[in-house]
């Protein structure tokens, strides 16, 4: 089994536990930092261990146009190039091709593109899809689907639900035949056999071969608009093709919230129990805490990294936007209630003068004390869903 | 005593020993990171902690413009704003009004400029620069000179370091009379009464009487431009006015490199040799090698963390330009004879993929591992001091 999920408690719809992937255990509910060019902007490896990150998202669209799949293949897969041994995944790249993209063309065999960085043309199709996801070696690879614009007519999105079906069954087909393709087995076998012959550890010699036995995990995904008896149907053939995952894609694509967490809630109801859920994208610390204590077990945004980017702050005490005057001389902490390395050392007067002078290492910090400000928030989720008991709601915090 | 030099071991007309300051020990031939505006851009003060930094320049001129002296003194001073409690120089702004304003105007009193941000316009006398100095608190702060520009005829070099020497006296007036508002006074006095209140260790209220005893240090500053004999002359008097620690300055201005070379060997031979002797704003890692061993104390460049930003590397084999496609599959590390935690991690190829991609986290990486390759010069220059005999020069790292 590639990844398998361990649920270890229970409350209500909610469940707790562990996401085993051949780089390590995940627990759940996850909140995922995005890296997108195989790095958390402006944090090193070292720092996101540090902040318990166990595992790491990355955009097959960005890291195909740069580096490329094939520097990372020979590299070994995305892990040993960025040189991160715990978990990681990646998303199929079809949500920047239509975000990114003006002048896509969506067609039954796949869609043509242009990059975004020099207008060359591309054409993803869910083969290329899987071949790049394949080549990246992450422990979890993603579907191609067709995000469903927002509004859309029945029509359009049964037609974009059905061509998602489609598309989710080539990738499957793809996959299955070549899986064993996934970088690690060459580079991680090599490591095996040169452990043979050397004095490395059971460790490693275990961990080698653990790794070369396992291969990546393809998640199945979710649309159908905001429609929830297609989202129903979508969620039934999907299961029927078999995955072992699934992930709910299409939203946050400009509805409203309510219609967001609508779906969001109905759709939960027609996935495995025994599966991993993942909802795509979405969303403030109050939302993933919202969606993990209803049955949600992984979740990624860049809302974390892209805000703390722009000196806008999550605390305990709400949102803080560090340019403003009122902080250049304020001596308190960013969040009193916080013990993230930021919030430890440094006054919100200097967070204040970093971003105000655009310094680099006020993305630094304020990046890292909002990944740990989520890490913190799935924290109190999952102890607050072994906890069991009727205790204070998180959605408070 | 502000600042003493204890000098352990000599070789040649090198010494090594240690700067001992208000906030710490600092040993020396010392390079001195640049952190213009309160922080090396992109690199926390945990990783210069770790990076065993012992003192930090920040720039007067900048830290006036932003956040501005008020604001740092309420602070409590640039170590406690900063959150650094190893030792801080501060320059005197001078250079960056002379090098980033067209439209200054020179006058006996001082210097007219207008700020690089806005153009508003400002006066920097040397009361003022004192003044500024002060109410940042570093522990070793800068007379106000007038760089020479280069080239300068012999009345205009000649003119300029006797206006110099006049700003001299004048600052070393005003740092005497108002040295005892250094904002430490404030600050440490009421955490040494706190500390009697409560209780504080014994090493926070030792600390705390000896920063509250403790003053900053001013040092003088040698001018004279390419001319040996003035350089003479300027050692002299400077000296006569009497500093706890002497400068060179007006030095990689433009002149050839070797140039520098001889006017710094000549002036280093008329500067006291039981007091610290700077040599600013200089230079590549074997120049700052060379000087080290022709007995200079203390170093400051932008060198390695500009170089740094723009994916210039420097290693044990050569300066390392990331940006080149070479180096796209390079799996090694960067310098395979460094033990930074950038070569301890990352590859070639990595490092590579994020210069190309723009990525913040170049900058980061390429920052920390410059500056471990200056320390690593200068511990290396240290212990060749120390071992006192012919072994292999440090020039030919």
């Amino acid at each position: 089994m590639a990844v398998r999920l361990q649920i270890d408690a229970t409350r209500g719809s909610a469940r707790a536990g562990k996401l085993i992937t051949p780089h390590g255990e995940v627990e759940t509910p996850v909140f995922m930092p995005v890296g997108t060019l195989a790095s958390v902007k402006g944090v090193s490896q070292d720092v996101l261990e540090d902040l318990d990150v166990q595992i790491l998202l990355g955009n097959t669209y960005h890291l195909y146009l740069r580096p490329g799949v094939e520097t990372i293949r020979q590299m070994g897969g995305l892990h040993r190039f960025m040189s991160w041994d715990r978990a990681i995944l990646t998303d199929s790249g079809g949500f920047q091709v239509f975000s990114l993209n003006d002048l896509r063309k969506v067609s039954e065999e796949g869609v043509a593109f242009r990059s975004h960085l020099d207008g060359s043309p591309h054409f993803l199709s869910p083969e290329k899809a899987m071949e790049a996801q394949i080549g990246l070696g992450a422990d979890i690879i993603m579907a191609l689907d067709e995000c469903t614009e927002y509004p859309a007519g029945a029509q359009r999105a049964r037609d974009s639900m059905e061509l998602t079906l489609r598309w989710a069954e080539r990738c499957k087909s793809y996959f299955e035949e070549h899986k064993h393709e996934v970088p690690w087995a060459r580079t991680e076998a090599a490591e095996l056999r040169s452990a043979g012959r050397t004095r490395a550890s059971a460790h490693t010699r275990a961990r080698a071969t653990q790794a070369v036995e396992a291969t990546q995990a393809l998640f199945g995904i979710v649309q159908g608009g905001m429609d929830l008896e297609l989202r129903r149907e979508s969620a039934g053939r999907t299961i029927d093709i078999g995955f072992p995952g699934y992930a709910i894609g299409g939203l946050s694509v400009g509805e409203p919230r309510e219609l967001t967490r609508d779906i969001v809630l109905s759709t939960l109801e027609h996935l495995p129990c025994n599966q991993p859920r993942y909802l795509m994208g979405v969303g403030t610390p109050e939302e993933i805490a919202q969606y993990a204590q209803s049955g949600v077990d992984m979740m990624d945004c860049v809302l974390p990294t892209r805000a703390a980017r722009h000196g806008l702050l999550f605390t305990s005490e709400g949102k803080v936007s560090i340019k403003q005057a009122r902080y250049a001389q304020d001596e308190s902490a960013l969040d009193a209630g916080c013990d993230c390395r930021v919030c430890q050392r440094y006054s919100r007067a200097y967070l204040r003068h970093l971003y105000a002078a655009n310094e680099l290492l006020a993305q630094v910090l304020n990046t890292v004390h909002n990944l740990h400000y989520y890490l913190a928030t799935m924290r109190t989720v999952r102890a607050w869903i072994r906890a069991g008991n009727a205790a204070r709601a998180v959605t408070t915090r």
